[in-house]
């Protein structure tokens, strides 16, 4: 039996698992980031908490084949450092050397949201499907594709960005600097300003009452939630908001043809609240849909375990 | 030396040629299709066009490895038959078969777009490129992908429809049922469109000129001339349109990462007018495009031959 070793490093914690070949996650540990501490200190932290992973597993160093690391960032095509990841405050960081003077393993790179969708591709909801598209809604909108059951890195290999596809032109400006990506509406953060939108605009909605009032406890959940009550504003937030999905989701669809697409993030949760709106916006947004049945939007079901999993998958790429 | 047909099917004219294994075209021959005539009428001028190739190429049919065709129309994924062509009105014909029924070589078929991304991807202007996104601004947008140097063609091969990602959205209605569409925006029709509302807005311009008054005289040229006369308002046109075209194609290159662009279509004509601007707002559109260097944008050069050559590619996939 082969194992490895896969870490999801992110912003508020590092999560570490060891993996069966058989893409099993035989167990997880995990600790908090403390982003503000140096490259040094985290990598640091990254190796302890695989060798802690390792002996609880009751294994040794030596029957592990390799590391694989999901990183908020992009993977940088030549030099194999971290280009940036913002919520480390890392920039071009030299991870596989620094993590190999703690391990001398074989350490492979990744994306975290190629990650999940590795994971969610050969161990979770996509497990039967070759070509995978997901999607995650969260602060920003990430994703990962897979075709042919290999993941897809593109041309350059410089990252699949589909939160950063334009869907309304000079549209609300983006964190990334340009106007109107699909992630600025298609977001958890997008979802929210919706909702405080449609609250500021309907004072009698249930919205209002579910976040006391108070738009900082405004959440993703707070349309959903009064959407569920027959709130008409939140049906309405609820509405626009998946059409904003949907679009940018049958624009990829379009150029990438998956035979599935898996929603990952937080918002998942809400499931058929979300997918049944979601499934039959697609259908009647992407091309040619009458002629062979779109692929279906299904929710994840590996939570963070993906990235872990999918990381041991990197190696294999 | 291996020898090929490649066919380019479109709704005006049929033009075929031989093609050899080093991606050379001996001689082509074309008739106007006459789309108004019966599929069975206008694939015998598709066979008897095959076979006057191959006289004139001073070949036999033995020589010939393959058939090639490029038509305007996704092929279906599951029955091999031409979805809906409607430049010829065709929906769901068995072309492959109806062709064979005059000569019995191997035939492949495939979308003409695909087919002339795989010619500039192998024999023009992206030779040298194993990763290409081919986009052709004509009535609509068209465009193929050659990923390590194989076409690109999705998971469920439905068709890769870069046109019909939505770049406005809610926008302008497009001829495939939504709205919004980059080709509504970027295709020459929509930059027509364009015009005409500039000479509407500013009688003086030097585009009422160009087109003698006449709306229905105003062509994709019409606004690139007038602004290499120095035309404000067409300069104008020209700006708005470049931009639209350059946020659709940034919004590809952030999921495919191709290589290089290639800008077919007769608007590749106007060269560095078109590709300098473009080239510099793809620069500023694209997700880390001071990591590695965007992908170029460059013209097209193979033109029409460009179909021929690619359709004898298809047997290769």
């Amino acid at each position: 039996m082969k194992y490895y070793i896969g870490i999801d490093l992110g912003g508020t914690n590092i999560a570490a698992g060891v993996v069966t070949e058989e893409k099993y996650l035989m167990a997880k540990h995990s600790v908090p980031t403390l982003a503000w501490r140096s490259f040094e200190d985290i990598v640091a932290d990254m190796a302890s908490l695989t060798l802690t992973a390792i002996e609880n597993a009751g294994l040794e160093q030596k029957d592990i084949s390799c590391v694989g690391i999901g990183v908020p960032s992009s993977i940088h095509p030549v030099t194999g450092n971290v280009v940036f990841a913002n919520n480390l405050n890392w920039v071009d960081k030299p991870l596989i050397s620094e993590f190999q003077k703690h391990i001398s393993l074989p350490v492979f790179l990744g994306n975290d949201a190629d990650c999940a969708a590795l994971g969610e591709a050969f161990a979770g909801s996509a497990r039967d499907y070759d070509n995978v598209l997901m999607l995650t809604l969260g602060t920003g909108v990430g994703g990962g594709l897979i075709m042919n059951k290999k993941l897809f890195s593109g041309g350059t290999k410089l990252g699949f960005e589909p939160g950063h596809i334009c869907l309304v032109y000079n549209g609300l400006p983006c964190t990334c600097g340009q106007r109107g990506c699909f992630e600025v509406y298609a977001s958890c953060t997008g979802l929210i300003r919706q909702t405080i939108e449609a609250i500021a605009q309907y004072p009698t909605t249930e919205m209002k009452k579910l976040c006391d009032n108070n738009f900082d406890k405004v959440s993703a959940r707070t349309a959903f939630d009064a959407a569920r009550l027959g709130d008409m504003a939140a049906l309405q937030v609820v509405d626009t908001y998946t059409s904003y999905v949907a679009a940018g989701a049958a624009s990829l669809i379009n150029v990438l043809r998956p035979d599935v697409l898996i929603i990952g993030g937080g918002l998942s949760n809400e499931g058929d609240y979300l997918l049944k709106p979601l499934n039959k916006k697609i259908k009647a947004f992407i091309y040619a849909s009458d002629i062979v049945a779109p692929p279906n939007a299904i929710r994840a079901t590996l939570g963070n375990d993906a990235g872990i999993i999918g990381a041991t998958l990197l190696g294999e790429e």
